[in-house]
């Protein structure tokens, strides 16, 4: 596993979110939640871009192949615009990413098959959930190019993390600094944690431990 | 049970969707999911026309009868126009439709008391979940006449599948074309999936196996 | 525990609400589900009335404080004008709620770190899940004071009651006619549900027990 996916995955979403924001860099995935019951995922974009079909295209209907391009550790990226009358992903895919060892996909739109991916534990994020094929519906434009979900710009090769809160993305070359800040935060909020257990006022604990800019606070000592 | 709907619950809702969409018939219901942790429901359509009430209506707020005329093997649809400020299903009439031997209910709306529901293993699939009656809120316009849920045509007898991806309807006079693409659609994905589980790439899987048209491919032979 | 919570927490959401439409209170807070897996909650408002920020507070993007004022048994409820895009409750208030032993939260907004409010068994009801800050994105305008959540006017003090079902709130003021009411309707559906189970269509056992009107037919003894 890269390096920098190893540090991630050490934090949760909301303090990689807390770090990108001390930043001003944009990274939650807006209305996509957890489909399986399964852990943290980490891992690199894979992004595949979809669009609309023609009336031709329409009527054959063939399905999008991008699963043999993904490598080992990706976290498949599936940009359906937010689509829920139709799916981009199911039963096949998921056999197909265990066996590329993908660590999860993500989906800005909807999935099926959802009971039997849960069986196989695989990591699958979406907006909804329904039974119609993409097949004729929507297809796919491009794959490894970058893609926007929600406002949030993906670039191929870009961190992701999801767990139960949603998904997340960093910027690769934002990743050290996200990853130093987002260590600062959860320092500050272990402090603010202890403190308050043994009895001090959340308002007095915040203002000092610098809440609202833990990164200032920890860089100055 | 039905002789068809013995067929029909062999299969899930994204196989009997494929098989439609082969058809150009429209059958999945958009938004509604399943609301307690069963299995799959497989039955023939009873269905329930809901309406707005008048001001007097409002203020008399009578419930709606239907449950007393249900059959056994009936999935009941209640058609509320997909209102999400009343329920038209609740823990009373649950305990009919098992006495009833109802195969399951489907809302194009919203339920209560879903902890008991789930208690008693009755399936239900609705767009929400709220406590507010429907009482002088909607009220039954008609029992067994046909309408329309998320541009869904449902007839009275029709066949009902659900399962975790949602509910699809299949027209009474198309159950047997409907079954015999689903069955060649399954057997088709077997033989994809069997493929690249012996390092096959999928894109040429399905290439081989027509994913796009399976229904022709085995029809050929 | 309030003598009148006590007798609240005996009813389910379904009943408490059936008696404020009698009344025409309206108390339902639609689009507010459980987030964690956890009993029944009941208790007191304790509200935080929430707003748009600066430019100005953009940059800062302080915390709220409000959780040192919370007292025992109190359900604080967050108007945050249904917001998505933003989260006001996490892991740190939570464990200051359990410390001041809150009876719960529900929040017209988002929230986060639910799998540790799970695990803590904390009771949590909210519009949506996610993963970003309210920092910087939202502030506390004022705490106990009158907010409105989804057309539901909730005071401080008024009684709060939240199941499966969702969230009701029962005003201070009403709340001895509200569970005298429920209790009519409880017995009278208990009534209506022997009367099925001996064989009466519900339709009359409806009619009998004046399913439509319980409170008027009970009175009336």
């Amino acid at each position: 596993m890269n390096e920098f996916c190893k540090k991630l995955q050490l934090f949760d979403t909301a303090s990689i979110s807390d770090a990108l924001d001390s930043l001003c860099i944009n990274g939650g995935l807006q209305g996509i939640v957890p489909r399986t019951m399964s852990k943290k995922i980490c891992g690199k974009a894979f992004t595949v871009k979809y669009g609309d079909v023609s009336e031709e295209e329409r009527k054959i209907g063939r399905a999008s192949d991008f699963i043999d391009e993904v490598s080992e550790g990706d976290v498949i990226i599936l940009g359906n615009n937010g689509r829920y009358d139709c799916t981009v992903w199911g039963n096949i895919l998921t056999t197909m990413a265990i066996m590329k060892k993908a660590a999860g996909t993500v989906i800005d739109g909807a999935c099926r098959d959802i009971e039997e991916i849960n069986q196989k534990m695989y990591p699958l994020f979406s907006k909804s959930v329904y039974m119609k094929s993409g097949k004729g519906r929507t297809k796919k434009i491009d794959i490894q190019v970058p893609i926007t979900v929600e406002n949030t710009y993906i670039e191929p090769g870009d961190y992701v993390l999801g767990d139960c809160n949603g998904v997340v993305i960093v910027p690769q070359n934002q990743i050290e600094i996200v990853l130093y800040r987002a260590g600062l935060i959860k320092r500050t909020e272990e402090k603010i944690m202890n403190a308050v257990k043994q009895g001090m006022r959340l308002e007095q604990a915040r203002q000092k431990y610098h809440y609202h800019e833990p990164w200032k606070n920890m860089e100055e000592k």
